[in-house]
């Protein structure tokens, strides 16, 4: 049998060397190619693409993962590899029970439905997008068909980022969570609101660049396995556990995107850079989820990069770097500015306190076009109602309304939940590291992270994917994902800045 | 047919998206990559290599390429799907012709090779690296006896360089070049020697690459399908005809590399990007052979960029950027500076007046290792005859000698000649552009190229790999490959600047 196993492996490498090649290629293309040849890469994307789908769902892989199948029953089930058969296994019955029609169906509705949706939103025109996103709706409500039975026709989707987590489940948190959130910010928003013009002024590109590189470098980040480049949309890959790389973008008049940016993208490196090697060139170097993945970024940049302690120690360096910006703002100041609670139209400039407002609202929304009971075409008027419902205010056209996110013309339905539930995760994950480093805030505070990225790394980045979401943060926390942690961390750091 | 040779063309786009993604694989790893990324990205490169050998020696190609053979008779021979078809029945012979067996034995002994060799140098030590050159020689006369009946061993090295082209020609053409070159530099040696001492002050390294990008864009490279980089050791790659990188590398206190290795490698990419865009993601968006590459990189480089119309129009602009080193150099000074003739230990750093004899030095090693005529054994001590011989001077050790260049120790025989043929070649079709357009000189002195580029890219670059070598020098000036062009070339400017 350990000879099948390595028959498997030698087929999983193959797989994930032309998966990181592919990454390779995406990574090249948004931060280094030339833009004449977007057509070229493009094809040269789709043949590996479809290298990977023939080999990923080829009969030797079935074979060996029926004939593993019976061995792996006699492992003990949480054995590295009873895990990696089971991960193969899903991947593969994923990407079979999808029919290549439906894939290359797919294929072309989003790569038509992205380049319509840029112009729909450059030109508030939701009547555009309208069709697209109907076509995209049906898409996937027939690929949640491949995954019959299901307990909710959302499941299929979500698992795709959640590994075995369900849509009940997910309401359930959301539930929780929606009532005490709204309380909060209707709360903060009677208090005196907090200034933070200061962080709109002119900042110089390579002084913010040598910032986030110092505190990156203070986090832990490897640079040997590593390394950071700019981009447009900022997002971290990975070319094996080896090469983990992030990119930053640099606003010159708005301090925070590059700074908290990049602690977060940071954050997903530091996840990837610690699975444990054994595992590099299989399924189960990855993370355990989106939400997982998520969980560790905004631990790093809001837990740990807008917190009191962290700037006590890092605000003079930002100062000096500053002078003319920041000489004569005080600790204090800043601290209260980064930190100021607002309701607003765009998702991803949303504070800690109204960001999972945002993905409520999408959440809702998908479940409600998946369901049938709201139709695509009114998706425009829906999205209004709830985002007056949740945030209190009308968006004043569609373009910072239902057409803001790239996501669904991407044909992602189920991501965004990840987004909130890494949230809360990462507030779980937080009081439980609390509990074993008591003395976590006073090493923010001095600067040294190795305590904290060690308790990381010991509990949740040595296993890569070996573990569902759920299981993991279970064996972790003896609970289940849930909202409590997240709300408590709310209430205590929101009190404080706006002095409830 | 037709549908066949669409088949073709399918299979062959495959095969070059394949290619191409290595390529940016191998551009990443000289570029970009983090060290601890080396192993990693050592197995992602295999993975692709292994595929792409799979795919270029596949039944399903050769069947269509015996289809297509019957057809292709009934064509033009030179149109264009006569030629693809051509091109690609070459390299799936010469894929098939080895067998599985030496290309594995050839990888794995290329790999210990290198590192060897490396060490070898570093410590001087021929000795360390002799059993694998021995090893490489034996490799290498296998390989060519895949290609039997050949008229010379060495025709199927040198025929994977330059497609249809044989060692007797080489070695008659070099017989003819030999004794003139040796001659002339004799004489020059008998004249007082110029100074270019200034050319190793400090030079900043970003004004370096300002002034070789502001060059290189006066001769046209296109920005929109390409970009510039720092790399070790510089280089030109294409993935596709959309995207054509070139690097370069700075020496603080050494002026030439940067600049005359910017306008080389400017020279490459001119060629690429110039191939016509129908041949685009086939066999034949390639150069015709390194020799007609080397013959653009050297044009640009020396017949251009060493030329004294050339400095009037830009020297000003060198000195600018550089005034304390450069501002009491007068152009005299600068241009005899530049084109100093030495004979010198080291190929990569000889001039142009003594660079071939570097090459027909390994051209008769090469020859006499393949022939059994001279024993690999003995490669150290036969290298020091021969350099006296051509150079007039005794290598002092063997890391300076025989350990110098790469080529050997990564298997490659038959490549050498091609750097000499290519600056025969580049005189040949310079002397040709003149006669088309005798303004030349005075538009260089302007800094406008668009004649001169014009020229070649409507002679030279578009056909791409449809010609052999011999075939495109003769159609385009009436001769096959020869030395007296070049050795006009080298009697005038170097008697000018020389004071024969």
């Amino acid at each position: 049998m350990q000879e099948k196993i390595e028959q498997l492996k030698t087929l999983l490498h193959e797989i994930h060397d032309l998966g990181a090649a592919s990454a390779v290629l995406e990574w090249d293309q948004q931060v280094n190619m030339p833009r004449g040849a977007a057509e070229d890469r493009g094809e040269q994307s789709a043949t590996l693409s479809q290298i990977v789908h023939i080999k990923s769902t080829s009969d030797e892989l079935g074979k060996l993962l029926d004939e593993l199948n019976e061995h792996a029953q006699t492992l003990d089930k949480d054995s590295d590899d009873a895990r990696l058969i089971k991960v193969a296994r899903r991947h593969f019955d994923k990407n079979t029970k999808v029919t290549g029609k439906w894939v290359s169906a797919f294929a072309k509705e989003t790569a038509v439905a992205q380049s319509v949706w840029e112009e729909a939103r450059a030109t508030d025109n939701f009547e555009l997008f309208r069709p697209h996103l109907e076509k995209l709706v049906d898409l996937r409500k027939e690929y949640a068909e491949f995954f019959k039975p299901y307990d909710h026709v959302y499941d299929p989707l979500l698992d795709d980022f959640e590994p075995g987590m369900k849509t009940a489940e997910v309401q359930q948190i959301f539930s929780d969570l929606k009532k005490e959130q709204v309380e909060l910010i209707q709360e903060l928003s009677q208090q005196p609101q907090v200034d933070n013009s200061f962080l709109f002024l002119e900042y110089d590109g390579d002084g913010q660049l040598e910032f986030g590189k110092k505190v990156i470098t203070d986090f832990g980040y490897d640079w040997n396995h590593g390394r950071q480049d700019i981009s447009v949309h900022p997002f971290t890959t990975s070319f094996g556990l080896n090469d983990v790389r992030i990119t930053t973008k640099i606003v010159p008049d708005f301090l925070s995107p590059c700074l908290f940016g990049t602690f977060h993208e940071c954050g997903h490196a530091l996840y990837e850079q610690g699975i444990a090697k054994k595992y590099n060139r299989t399924p189960l170097a990855d993370g355990a989820s989106m939400a997982i993945h998520e969980s560790q970024s905004r631990m790093w940049e809001n837990l740990i990069g807008r917190s009191k302690p962290f700037w006590k120690r890092y605000y003079k360096d930002l100062q000096a770097i500053f002078p003319n910006q920041l000489g004569n703002i005080d600790l204090e100041t800043f601290y209260k500015g980064i930190n100021k609670v607002e309701p607003s139209l765009i998702r991803i400039e949303a504070d800690e306190a109204t960001y999972n407002l945002h993905i409520m609202l999408r959440l809702e929304m998908e479940i409600g076009l998946m369901e049938g009971s709201i139709n695509a075409r009114d998706a425009a008027e829906v999205w209004k109602e709830k985002f007056k419902a949740y945030l209190g205010i009308v968006p004043p056209d569609n373009k910072d309304g239902v057409l803001q996110d790239v996501h669904w013309s991407s044909g992602l339905f189920g991501y965004f939940p990840t987004y909130a539930l890494g949230n809360l995760v990462s507030s779980q994950l937080w009081e439980k590291m609390l509990e074993d480093n008591p003395a976590a805030s006073q090493q923010v505070e001095a600067g040294d992270f190795s305590k904290i990225l060690g308790w990381y790394r010991e509990h949740v980045h040595q296993f890569g994917a070996k573990f569902e979401p759920q299981e993991l943060v279970m064996k972790i926390t003896g609970q289940k994902i849930n909202a409590a942690p997240f709300m408590r961390y709310l209430k205590s750091k929101f009190g404080e800045v706006y002095g409830l």
